[in-house]
């Protein structure tokens, strides 16, 4: 298994990247696994001198890479005007099942470079990110799109569900995934056109449909195991997720400082409110699949710091496992409304 | 001032809003400030009785209303159907800028049962909710629209903005708003078809356009004292900055039992977790105005126990000290792209 890394993606590079990477070999114990890094072969070859890589060292190889997209760039130009990026070199050399790209870059332009350079799986009209989520008690939630795809038609969501179907059942391993849509209310009554329409269709399918699900009961004991949602919507939805731990945390560390009572309860948690935050941040999600082109492709958060990058390249090589272009080309083509 | 409350609405009628409305009463040494109870009269009278309304009593009149309006209806038909119903008699019963109403049931039929009563403010297309919701940094912010008007347009946008200026300059004492729009990223380039129209046309107003606000910053230190979105897309957001403050929490929780340190810490901080749970739900927001309509209506959480009744009567009352339709009138004329 090879895992063909970004280094000049993100808020630090390469710094960060390949120190995750490092960890990441640490970690796995498999020496079938190899991590590729894709960037200035120079700095990248410095940096893995730097940071004592050890034994590691021979698990790691490199690929040049001169170019680097940045975050303000269109997509579509920004991948057109760069093809010695470490994007788009990393995303063509692609070429095995066993092969897995990851880039912490801009998420916009990874989806234009792994459109314009793999392709989309026959039938799959666009791709979905598939978030996984934890759960106050009930496992992990499956959460796409993300981001991957805005201004997505009804059929584009029933497609996510159909693709974050098959992700929940191979890689989160649910026996038989319960779908849900994301809604701003339970009753079947609510919702916009887009919602409405695409229920409509999810329910044509075979898939376990469950009903609407709110915002508000994903992260404590969602009704389903994979709820499908707009990128736009999506990306909100994650966006405000971490907002809203990150606001409950800076009210709180105002509020310890309310009482004495509350000044001693705070220096005692100190390190449980650390890990915590830790816990919610994206970080913890390490990266999420691009579901629905011809290849294995994760996007980290641009705020990866190593620790997220190791959880990423762990959990991207859990996802290896499964052959995911193969299963959800199968999926798409059984299930027939989408060309009906 | 009269506030005129449905207490038929939400998820505790009517005893929850009955005790809240007394609470208000409490709370306001206005001896102007009345209340007059929606709903079934006898019903209504007998629990102002059993509550012990007190010296209060004087304050309160009774508006007699036999049907109720459920979650599940469809918002038109079921204000159609309904004419006896506390909302559509409550807000067919304002008549004077000194009246407001408050309902804490169905937002959907609450927005119709307001534009088939009492219309539109002229030039406004759609009309939208306006939440306001504390930061950790820098005060208020004012997110408009959060669930009034779901597939809303550009232009439906570019005036959720004007409105939302309008109340941030009044109710929260804002000198100069800056506006935002709600999207995924903070470069020019990111978003759908929806928000790259509506800050196209939002910049040809005078309003002070300070760019995109992405949903993690919202709550700790935005760029913008109004934040403008779709109301679907805003309904989803205050739902998942709920879900993200309760997930957090339930996974402190969760951490509380890891180690002894951490339980200790747990037993001295409970009632500051508390505080913090109550500050950071819906209760706290009081109730939240529909902006566009000839008339001052709030709606109220569904969930909202005595205390949020009580806040959003309180918070309702000041904003009545503004003539908002007429505020929202002069500023829409002003801006004449809205019929360009």
């Amino acid at each position: 298994m090879k895992v063909l890394l970004d280094t000049m993606s993100g808020d630090a590079p390469p710094r960060e990247i390949i120190k995750g990477a490092i960890q990441a070999l640490q970690e796995t114990r498999d020496s079938d696994f190899e991590i590729t890094l894709v960037g200035p072969e120079e700095l990248n070859r410095k940096q893995v001198q730097d940071l004592q890589a050890g034994k590691n060292k021979s698990r790691i190889s490199f690929l040049h890479a001169s170019q680097t997209i940045s975050m303000d760039d269109t997509p579509a130009k920004a991948v057109r005007n760069n093809p010695e990026s470490s994007l788009v070199k990393g995303i063509k050399a692609l070429h095995d099942k066993s092969e897995i790209f990851i880039s912490s870059g801009n998420t916009g332009a990874v989806v234009a470079a792994a459109l314009f350079n793999l392709g989309r799986i026959p039938g799959v009209k666009r791709p979905g990110l598939a978030g996984v989520m934890p759960t106050v008690k009930s496992g992990n939630v499956v959460l796409i799109d993300i981001g991957a795809t805005t201004d997505a038609s009804p059929r584009n969501l029933a497609q996510f569900g159909i693709m974050g179907n098959s992700y929940a059942k191979s890689v989160i391993g649910k026996e038989n995934p319960k779908v849900g849509v994301l809604n701003i209310g339970e009753e079947q009554t609510k919702g916009n056109k887009l919602t409405k329409e695409a229920v409509d269709l999810i329910r044509k399918t075979d898939l376990q449909y469950v009903g609407n699900v709110e915002p508000h009961r994903l992260l404590i004991e969602p009704p389903a195991d994979v709820v499908v949602c707009e990128g736009f919507v999506g990306n909100i939805l994650i966006k405000a997720f971490e907002g809203g731990a990150e606001g409950t945390i800076g009210f709180f560390k105002k509020a310890l400082s309310s009482s004495v009572r509350a000044k001693i309860g705070g220096l005692v948690l100190r390190p449980t409110l650390e890990k915590l935050k830790n816990q919610l941040s994206y970080s913890q999600f390490g990266a999420v699949p691009l579901l629905g082109i011809k290849g294995i492709v994760f996007v980290a958060h641009g705020r990866s710091e190593a620790r997220a990058i190791k959880n990423a390249i762990v959990n991207a090589g859990e996802a290896s496992r499964w052959d995911l272009p193969g299963e959800i080309e199968s999926e798409i083509e059984r299930v027939n409304f989408v060309d009906g």
